[in-house]
């Protein structure tokens, strides 16, 4: 019996046509990144599953989805599910390194979870973090670079942004006990998701009072600049007023930038992981065409520095990019990804090694050339090359030998024009 | 008690001053595998298990190797341990493809098996295949293509050729058992790295008659033309006929493109694996300073069309880059990986918001800039930008702001020259 050739669910094959576009997307970022100061970090995919599951907030409901096994030497060793730890573990096991250390990574990740729409088995994550930087200014650094990327790669987005210190302020401050704060956070994160009435009936569910609920979103819906100037004047406590200083640093970097118009302050957002300790922020496309986030980051001063476990502070602040989520986003724009292969097609016709050569020339000035290999008749290689969209064709055989010349066929308009072998190549250079 | 931070032998990080230079490394393949026509192609590190062990000749001795564990829906899974079983499962999965089908894949395989030097349990194959073409034009393409590689990468390389019809043949003729050419083979193959004396002790164990080694040695030790005169006057049977036309009508390709001086004959070559039907080759630092192989490839004609199990023939040719090797090769050769990470560096004096602000006018003209963001003194930060070599820096403080111009600082010769800040990107334009 012969094996079903078939993916794990949650796992793709990139043909050429998507692959294209998703490697450009991928020389966007790193483009951007570098030009921001980011170094490019590369770290394994197998690791001793100690490490991925050490100390780790928002720990266990990630840990329940690690691909975890032993290998032929008995070690207990599982799959990295995300790119922190293992930046925290450089980190940690560099002692010497000078920070603020500016890393970014984009690698493959795992996760052995339901597969849904968005959530996947195996994906690309790109990581962009700076650690050892207490200023808000680190984090005003990645959303803008965050804005450059969005712009380089023509999507239109809206960043909602927020301040956990604020937040955690509010609702300490309505009288929610401190043991509900983190899953009320984590029902007002799904705003964008569920909608108030949504979040309403999760955080009654949950057993959150329903005057305490009346009061937390009439204080969230005062528009943005009318909830700062209202805490501004009744200070609810000192982390609220924590919040608002950072959040006010920030607004200032952010308009120093001039990227003002497409950040949205957003007091519902908290980014659910409970590793972030300030600012936080999301991605999400303007016209919200895809309801999932498309980037997302924020500031974890605590993560790092527990993970290491010396005692020491490691002031950290990173954003994620989802490939995936932008691939969809451009294609469902319109990007292309149907660039033919080639520029020039070359068919031999019984003379391969003068085929071969002047193709070699080509290539070696630097021009992407296709060459027909397979003995097929002109005709059905003229069609190849046209169904491919490969714009030129030239055909070779004894006449063009002897003549030392080709004729360059133009696949659009039909048009040919005749070149010297020699002097081919001009064609093609402009 | 808190996790030892570590990697799992046989995998590593690499820091920024390394992977720039393996990211240098893989654009400079990428973009002469896309002028060759080759597109990308992108598939998933987990898999089904009883695709990675179906029918793969060089099987039994990989697949002890293959990291193979349950998911959590009790499927049998493992991590890829190459690029050819995923491209072949590709060409089954997709019927209505059109062949040649010519992609590169550059990505993570993994082994499970004890790590030596050059053996590691997970890293970066770039593998480059053609599937659809009989001519021996295909391997012509992939060899002229290896020479640009390493030309572009500015390593001088040796790359032996052979035929393992031509070697086949061969031993059949001299009287060697059928059931011995295999093993024969794999001693042949190592003449490389353990010389002739090497190889007949290894012959002699697995019970090949001395004579016959005599024999075999007398013929393979004729230089190549010499040997292959010979062979043309005494034909010792068909295979060896069809090997010799075969390797004649590749050395006129080699010719044709001009690069037979890299290439030499070697007709101790097979390339162990026994996947190989006909052309191998092997890329070798000229200066054997690297003891292993930098590149190999060759024609395994069968392999896919067994794979996806049709009854329908595949010839098919392919080559692997080791990224590993090239990068150590290049290090060797001195290859510089300390580019600084920024262009500028910008310490902030008290002006963090006009600081900003310059800084991301500076880089929204693509030139790299970093900031001092941790509040150190202006010495300390001309003492760090120094150490990590960038070159140019601008202190701003009050007096700037006020004039509206800067200092850029050289820091290579202390020179400074003044710009208005409006103007300053200019300076690093060009």
């Amino acid at each position: 019996m012969s094996t079903e050739l078939r993916n794990l669910k949650g796992t793709f094959d990139f043909m050429p046509e998507e692959q294209r576009l998703r490697n450009e997307i991928i020389e966007g970022l790193k483009s951007v990144f570098e030009i921001y100061g980011y170094q490019p970090l590369e770290t394994p995919t197998i690791c001793y599953f100690d490490i991925l599951s050490s100390k780790y907030a928002g720990g266990a409901e990630i840990l329940k989805e690690v691909y975890r096994f032993q290998d032929q030497g008995q070690r207990d060793i599982g799959l990295r599910y995300d790119l922190t730890i293992p930046f925290a573990r450089v980190i940690g096991m560099n002692p010497q390194m000078r920070l603020p250390f500016k890393r970014y990574e984009i690698g493959k990740v795992f996760r052995d979870g339901p597969v849904k729409a968005g959530r996947n088995r195996e994906f690309i994550q790109c990581d962009v973090d700076m650690v050892g930087v207490k200023s808000i200014l680190a984090e005003a650094e990645l959303m803008i670079m965050s804005y450059e990327v969005f712009k380089k790669l023509g999507l239109e987005v809206e960043v909602l942004y927020n301040n956990r210190k604020l937040l955690s302020g509010i609702i300490s401050a309505i009288g929610i006990a401190e043991s509900q704060e983190a899953t009320t956070m984590l029902s007002l994160d799904k705003v964008e998701k569920i909608g108030e009435g949504g979040v309403r009936t999760e955080l009654e569910e949950k057993g959150v009072e329903a005057a305490l609920i009346d009061r937390l979103f009439e204080l969230l819906n005062l528009k943005g600049e009318e909830l700062l100037n209202y805490l501004k004047e009744n200070p609810l406590n000192a982390m609220v007023q924590q919040g608002i200083k950072e959040l006010e640093e920030l607004q200032a970097y952010l308009a120093a930038a001039d990227i003002q118009d497409i950040y949205v302050f957003s007091p519902w957002l908290s980014r659910g992981l409970e590793i972030y300790t300030g600012t936080v922020f999301e991605v999400f496309l303007k016209d919200r065409s895809l309801s999932c986030s498309i980037g997302a980051g924020g500031r974890y001063d605590k993560i790092i520095g527990s993970f290491i476990d010396k005692g020491e502070e490691y002031p950290a602040v990173g954003i994620t990019f989802g490939l995936d989520v932008i691939y969809s986003a451009l294609v469902n724009k319109g990007a292309t990804t149907s660039k033919p292969p080639a520029q020039v097609y070359i068919i031999p016709l019984g003379r391969p090694l003068e085929a071969l050569k002047l193709v070699t020339e080509l290539r070696r000035k630097g021009i992407a050339v296709d060459m027909e290999m397979q003995g097929r008749r002109v005709g059905k290689s003229m069609a190849y090359a046209s169904r491919l969209g490969i714009p030129y064709v030239i055909v070779l055989g004894d006449n063009e030998v002897s003549e030392g010349s080709v004729s360059i066929r133009n696949m659009n308009n039909g048009s040919e024009i005749n070149a010297s072998m020699a002097e081919a190549y001009k064609y093609f250079l402009y």
